[in-house]
């Protein structure tokens, strides 16, 4: 498995990418040995089923004799992958195997990808609530707009472990905890802020609700055919909820024409945004341009401009990274036993990022390195502590 | 998690199971260490969007760099669970666990428990389908008869991946492999043997096909009302089938009666067989009496009569547990990249199980230790070499 027919040259010697993936990126393993025969009749039978049979009297020792209780599912069916759109399940797979990865390497949780041969909603939800009972949680992840708001909010309403669509609620939060330190180092606070959310998929939606809750003042959502406005008759439900919700102005215009005198532009659409726009932005301007790998702003031109500029790129400065996130919210939750990640959770998250900063704090440095590992830590102890008020 | 209530006793504290499945048995990890942010660009994004895409066109990629072609989901819907019957997913998953430990430890396969919160063979086959891209191997459990047959049918016939229900063919193989070297060590061959079969649920059905296949002479197989006969109005389709491939002379008799001057008896079916029907059998007879924990004949009683006895328990002599059996099957039919595991993959697995034992062959010792580390591998080699010749 997974070696080279011999004399055929291998056109993936040359990228490190493929030499990670080589033969996948995780293994499962059991946590204690089975070396004799009573090693083998506790783990398995007979010893087993007084275990089940503990259990199927008691439902809630689940929690303690299984792995259920610490394992998170990050379920895809391939409709949104990253930047690659619709590339089905199998190609999906690699994006969810590492999101695994990171949940074991940030939060210490199990974590298992699983990639559905299926696009229709309904049978998403029904599947996903199938398999409830083998996890603590799911991960959502990388199934497209506007269908993903309905397939998470079935599942949240039908199941009683946390379930996250993380393209929109990782994204939100970390976006939020830039935001917030971003306020900060220029001397604002959130309702100071005028905000343009530059698309209306799962991320830039997630991102308008967030940014409304934690008090952001005034915020324009735009999609590809301008901002979003209640005189609009081309809009989904959700484009219709962030239409009424956004936008008190009932401006009209376009994305760019939104931006002027604008305190702050969150790039989640990709394209591109032409220089005049950022130069009309209000002075200490704060630009978000989270288009991966091709930031819709060019960051060097935005920092001419701008007093903070963000992207999701690695080899910039105050990278908007999920997993400062994904890992600590389901940790917190998890270990709290929460039924559900609740709006006041993600906000908690948001700020506990945002603290991790402290003093380090400038504007090239408004989040936390991906790889800081008191990040998922805190995350997770805010987040069950608001559980725990709840 | 999993701590308890100080000042509450424990009642768990004295049974060394719930020690063994504190805090769950198994762990995913990544297979390789995340410390660099040049790591988590290759191992999630911008890194992983290369594999993926590479993927996206070429399907058969997955197979090289994802985890799937090496896992193996053990999937059970609950409805019977050892000996303790329908106890539904969350009870069922200790076993699951305990099954896939096993995969890890004898065949170094990775393996994922799935237990599924619906009992509806439609929707279970729907789902497992659904979730094929996620794995290299489906391994069905503890799902009730009839069911199971329709279930893993239809599944064989839509997935291109192996498909197994261990329940059927995990034991039939184990027993097949039995009575060759119980035969051996009684200077019988198969065809020889007048053998009696008790029970027809799944490992009934599925010992009665292996058995026919391998070229035993003459099979009596019975329900609880006595032994499948053409002439029986009450029979399932499976029943059926095997009413009327077995039972040449049309005995229409109870089980009992069947055993007067039978060579072999196994028994899967549970209940007690009293001992005038063991003394009625034939000289040199072979009791398998495999219902646990316990068997359906007492293994001293039958000691009198038979020449060799084996149950499924850990603490007598030949002990016939599927353990020999799935690691080695999986593990063979993965490493020659096989689409289903057919009827001679499984006589070739029994044949290698048999031959592990060679030299050490007795009346005591017809099969290996299930802690056996030689069986997986020659299993495994079989099963490759199997597919190969196909």
């Amino acid at each position: 498995m997974g070696s080279v027919q011999s004399g055929t040259p291998d056109r993936f010697v040359d990228d490190p990418a493929f030499a990670v993936h080589e033969g996948g990126k995780l293994s499962v393993r059991a946590t204690r040995p089975i070396d004799t025969i009573a090693d083998l009749a506790l783990t398995y039978t007979p010893g087993v089923a007084r275990v089940s049979s503990a259990i199927a009297a008691e439902p809630a020792l689940a929690r303690r004799f299984t792995w259920a209780s610490r394992v998170v599912a990050v379920v895809s069916d391939g409709t949104a992958v990253l930047g690659l759109g619709d590339i089905g399940p199998a190609a999906a797979l690699p994006v969810m195997e590492g999101k695994a990865c990171l949940f074991s390497e940030f939060a210490g949780l199990d974590s298992v990808p699983i990639v559905l041969d299926t696009t229709d909603p309904d049978q998403i939800v029904e599947i996903v609530a199938a398999l409830a009972p083998s996890f603590g949680g799911i991960n959502l992840e990388d199934i497209s707009a506007p269908r993903c708001f309905d397939i998470e909010a079935r599942l949240r309403e039908r199941l009683d472990i946390p379930v996250m669509h993380d393209d929109q609620h990782g994204t939100a939060i970390v976006v939020l905890a830039a935001l917030r330190n971003a306020a900060k180092v220029t001397g604002r606070t959130l309702a100071d802020l005028r905000v343009v959310v530059a698309g209306a998929g799962a991320a830039g939606i997630a991102c308008t609700k967030i940014l409304l809750e934690a008090g952001v003042g005034d915020i324009s959502v735009a999609d590809s055919r301008g901002v979003l406005h209640s005189g609009r008759e081309d809009l989904t439900e959700i484009k219709q909820w962030a239409a009424e919700s956004t936008n008190t102005a009932g401006f009209a215009g376009t994305m760019v024409g939104a931006l002027a005198g604008a305190d702050v532009y969150i790039g989640l659409s990709g394209g591109s945004v032409p220089e005049a726009a950022i130069a009309s932005m209000a002075p200490d301007a704060i630009v978000f341009s989270l288009a991966n790998p091709t930031p819709e702003v060019d960051p060097e031109m935005a920092a001419r401009y701008a007093a903070v500029v963000a992207t999701g790129r690695s080899d910039l400065p105050n990278q908007i990274n999920n997993v400062l996130a994904f890992p600590g919210v389901f940790r917190g939750a998890i270990d709290a036993g929460a039924r559900s990640i609740t709006e006041e959770m993600k906000l908690a998250a948001a700020t506990a990022i945002a603290d991790v900063v402290g003093d380090d704090l400038s504007p090239g440095h408004i989040v936390p390195s991906p790889l800081d590992r008191r990040v998922a830590p805190a995350v997770a102890a805010a987040v069950a502590a608001c559980v725990r008020e709840q």
